[in-house]
């Protein structure tokens, strides 16, 4: 199977995302996965029975293993900087889960690294790769719609995390908008300016203990009088909501959620249909495996990065602002939002 | 209010049906209802409130009322031959309701009667007159799907009427069927030459005891290859059901049916949708006032009946035909059925 | 048809409104229109065609006939303050066509006015009326979706009015957005305490010119952390856009506009389907024939005015809230819109 | 990877399906592919790049390797009843294709070896592990709608495949319809006892001149009075419909296609959405890889086949009772199909 004009990967981080990622590395033409790391030893048992010849607990102890190309980090949030760095360090590109960092400064930073190091960085905004995103965006792109005009990101997650992983996750604008912020960039294909950021703790009253909200309505303004509104909610009980409309000078666009089969069953109580697939591991499977495809290829091609740093930086931005705005009951600009 | 220029209209029973034309007719500009009869009490009670001059309870006393341009007939079934007859004797035009009659040597001999009077005749297939059938007849004839293929007919009714009508209205196929072979014809223009129906009791064995069936298929040849299927009950748990689907050479088009309300909730058992309009007086409400109103307007523009004569005997032969088919167990020829 | 025991309606202005609750009126049992005005020759003869035994030009006039149990106001804005405040002191009550007026202070007096002559005001929120809004208020009171925390709320018109008409409308909040305010209450029945606009022209420069917009996304807060969000355009392409959706602890319900049809063709460009109802004359003709019946009917029961004063009222404060907010670009709270 | 407690497959036949089912069996765990046959250079090429072991070009060749628990029969029509006979013979386990053969006297000859040999067959019927027919079937099987009283199938293809294919594929009935009178039983749960054909050559002109159809409406007789009714054609402009309706005493349930995506794009033509996935190989990739899960499943389990040789030979019967009943113009019984 070995060839040696394979491209060559390593992953950092076998949890939930790791795992898929491996999985779906692992069927792909042209590509070795040759290392994995994960300091726990469950991680390193799903790389074992995936047959990656080279398993560590150490992120280090896998970059010296040498030749590898592309380094596929999923490990917790916390080390992501760090990675992305000792892989720029080393000549070798990184594809990163978001975010890169809580701290705009860190971002900053490391960019500047993955910059003079040459080597590219592309950053896991899954739902630029889901069919519905896709086809909204080139709808848009290709004029379907006008000029847009106003942008509705419905996002709602079907249960809150633990609030051991809220308390550190740089709260909702930074864990849960933030792909909506992405979104918002992606399909406008513009730059926000501005954020008014409204939020409540409706759900657990935990959350708020923790000095976090469960549930936001987020407006943005772009640079040219588009606007965006975003509604989020940790707990929808009827499942993952993630749709997206946008409304333009010529007509408007929706996609939908995607749902466990098309039954409608009539009865004498009403028409009853199935509900949406459950959470993002079976919503974004395919994007998933498109995403890391598209990773892979645009480095052997040569081409942009799908995702890059730049993307991360703007929508990390984005959420800081929002949380300003949040506090000072306010809209805040992003360009109140730079490094000190 | 009068006006020697207001077309004058008598109305001939006043059931349910006669009180939705009756009520139509009276806020129709340019159209007086100078008769009404009604055997009972109830019905003439009805004509008063709605202010009609001349309410009597037979109805070759109300042809004598003298200057009426056109009788609504709304009377029962067994009515219909004879009052559709004595108007076109008094050169009065006539709209009634299906069927002319059950039997075939009966109407040939009613449309002979209406030929040589020189008066018009329309009949009251109603579906004709609702938008979502009139949608579906436009794309067709647009040649929005090319050439019609397959035809699908689907009519269940949300409960079947008591025994005693049953009795006596002629069969699933004349009473009920008859409409979607109406409907069959309208859509594709053609004549129907083969009839195969199928049928059983699944509903209520008091039906098959009257040598009645309460559920049906029915597939209909086309002179040119066309076919259609319409499948019936008398009893659908959830109301009115009444779509059909054309699938032609470049394309396909289907209507549905109307619902209560549009709204979706969401919630962990399931998405929730509104019923279908309970029965025919909810979802043809709109239809019933558009027939009148044509049937007058073709009278006053000396148009071709919008529903004619010829309507009500095609689908009649096709009704007698299936008839035929279920008691034979074999397709039968339209060409079988004639007056003897 | 006269009847003493009739109920006695008046009616001022025989616009595009007038019409309407004109001709529904005369469709009513139980209720006579015993005088209308309109100083436009136009209207006045809608009103002789209909039959009205008073027809005259000027409000004070009409008011002077006798006899009227209740006036249906729907003259220019303008007149609306004075024309409510002249019928409360005569003893009569009034359905008003929104908005009572576009100054706080003014609608204040006339509450009062009201108040202290112990006569009725209905305000024509004819949203309200609409089975479609009303399922929706109907589930979440019923608790069909638990708590509510988000509400979103899509209005979008086919088309701008004149110009001239902008001018003098009070502006988008006041002369379109106030309709989706109205809903937002409706729906979860709290009060808004806080109000963000958020609005740009995008549509036409003209509107600018005049000082108003024609886009916008208002984000109402309720007291108890409950969030809406309104968007708004003046030109949707494809009709006539009104929809709501809510979110709740339990569930999310949504509604959805009306379509012309519900036809679908399917060919090899793809699945086509029937625009919404074109404007509000179309979409809402059921709810205005329900919501004068309710008028009448709540007067004859001595109920509750289904839309009173104060909806009135509260609409108006969010709607100079959201003036105050698009203006200092701030979150605006109610209680800061006061008279003076 | 090789492990003696895993279950060892051969394949024979690598064209479109055999390829479907080797890439699902390569990425199963507990399964080997141990050999692969293809007397074409492609399909053993195929073989070779997903490292199956033994690549062969003969049948026989193959199964005298050894070590084979079970062979998945993709080759030609007319290679199947040899094929599953000789692995019976020695007492391997067969998955075939559909149809077994073509004659009802060969099928019941082999199904009656099988027996013998006490192996295990399974026939592909892929839709029965659709996830759109599971649901349905689970829903009737549940009583969701009461007991069935019509089944409507649409089965409609997105084009003709080669005269030459036609040619040999025994039929519309037998090649297209085979898979819709599976659907019916799979379904409903009940033996069909009468059928009746309708058939036209509506498409191309070419396939009536090799003595099949393009075009039907297939009605079928259940014991207890249900009825189907199955509506076929070859080409369908809009792509691959695959749709199933079933009413019953207590309700109906449909199932849809499944679409490229869900967007729907509003302009000032109308509404328009994507078209359903294109043919069998996107419609049903997912149930092909359940389809041959299931089969492995059930062997080792010891479990009863999923869709076993009665299967097939009770769709034979309703395809050959169909072809006779065209052919003679009248409905055919099931116990008129019998071996001579």
């Amino acid at each position: 199977m070995s060839n040696t004009k394979d491209f060559k990967i390593a992953i950092a981080g076998l949890g939930r995302i790791g795992k898929i990622h491996l999985g779906n590395l692992c069927q792909m033409k042209g590509v070795q996965v040759v290392a994995a790391m994960d300091p726990l030893e469950e991680g390193r048992q799903y790389a074992k029975e995936k047959m990656v010849p080279n398993i560590v607990s150490s992120y280090s102890e896998m970059l010296e293993i040498g030749e590898i190309d592309a380094v596929i980090i999923c490990s917790p949030t916390n080390t992501h900087a760090d990675y992305v760095e000792m892989a720029a360090k080393a000549g070798i590109h990184s594809f990163c889960e978001k975010p890169l960092d809580l701290s705009l400064e860190r971002v900053v930073e490391v960019l500047e690294v993955v910059k003079k190091s040459g080597t590219k960085l592309m950053l896991g905004f899954n739902r630029r790769f889901d069919k519905e995103f896709r086809k909204v965006k080139e709808l848009v792109k290709n004029g379907a719609v006008g000029e847009p005009h106003l942008v509705k990101v419905t996002s709602r997650d079907p249960g809150a995390p633990p609030i051991s992983y809220i308390e550190k996750s740089g709260g909702l604008f930074l864990d849960m908008t933030i792909h909506d912020f992405d979104v918002a960039r992606f399909i406008v294909d513009k730059e926000v300016v501005e954020v008014f950021a409204k939020g409540a703790v409706l759900i657990d009253q935990a959350i708020g203990e923790v000095g976090d909200i469960d549930t936001a309505i987020v407006t943005l303004g772009y640079s040219d009088g588009t606007m965006a509104v975003i509604d989020n909610s940790r707990q929808a009980s009827y499942g993952y909501d993630q749709r997206v409309e946008v409304f333009g000078s010529q007509g408007m666009v929706q996609s939908n959620n995607n749902f466990m089969d098309s039954h409608k069953l009539y009865n004498d109580k009403g028409i009853h249909a199935a509900l949406p697939l459950h959470f993002f591991l079976e919503r974004y499977q395919e994007a998933y495996r498109i995403e890391i495809m598209d990773f892979i290829k645009s480095l052997e091609n040569g081409n942009e990065m799908p995702v890059d740093g730049n993307d991360g930086l703007q929508s990390l931005k984005i959420g800081l602002a929002a949380i300003k705005s949040l506090k000072e009951n306010r809209p805040v600009k992003i360009s109140e939002i730079f490094c000190e």
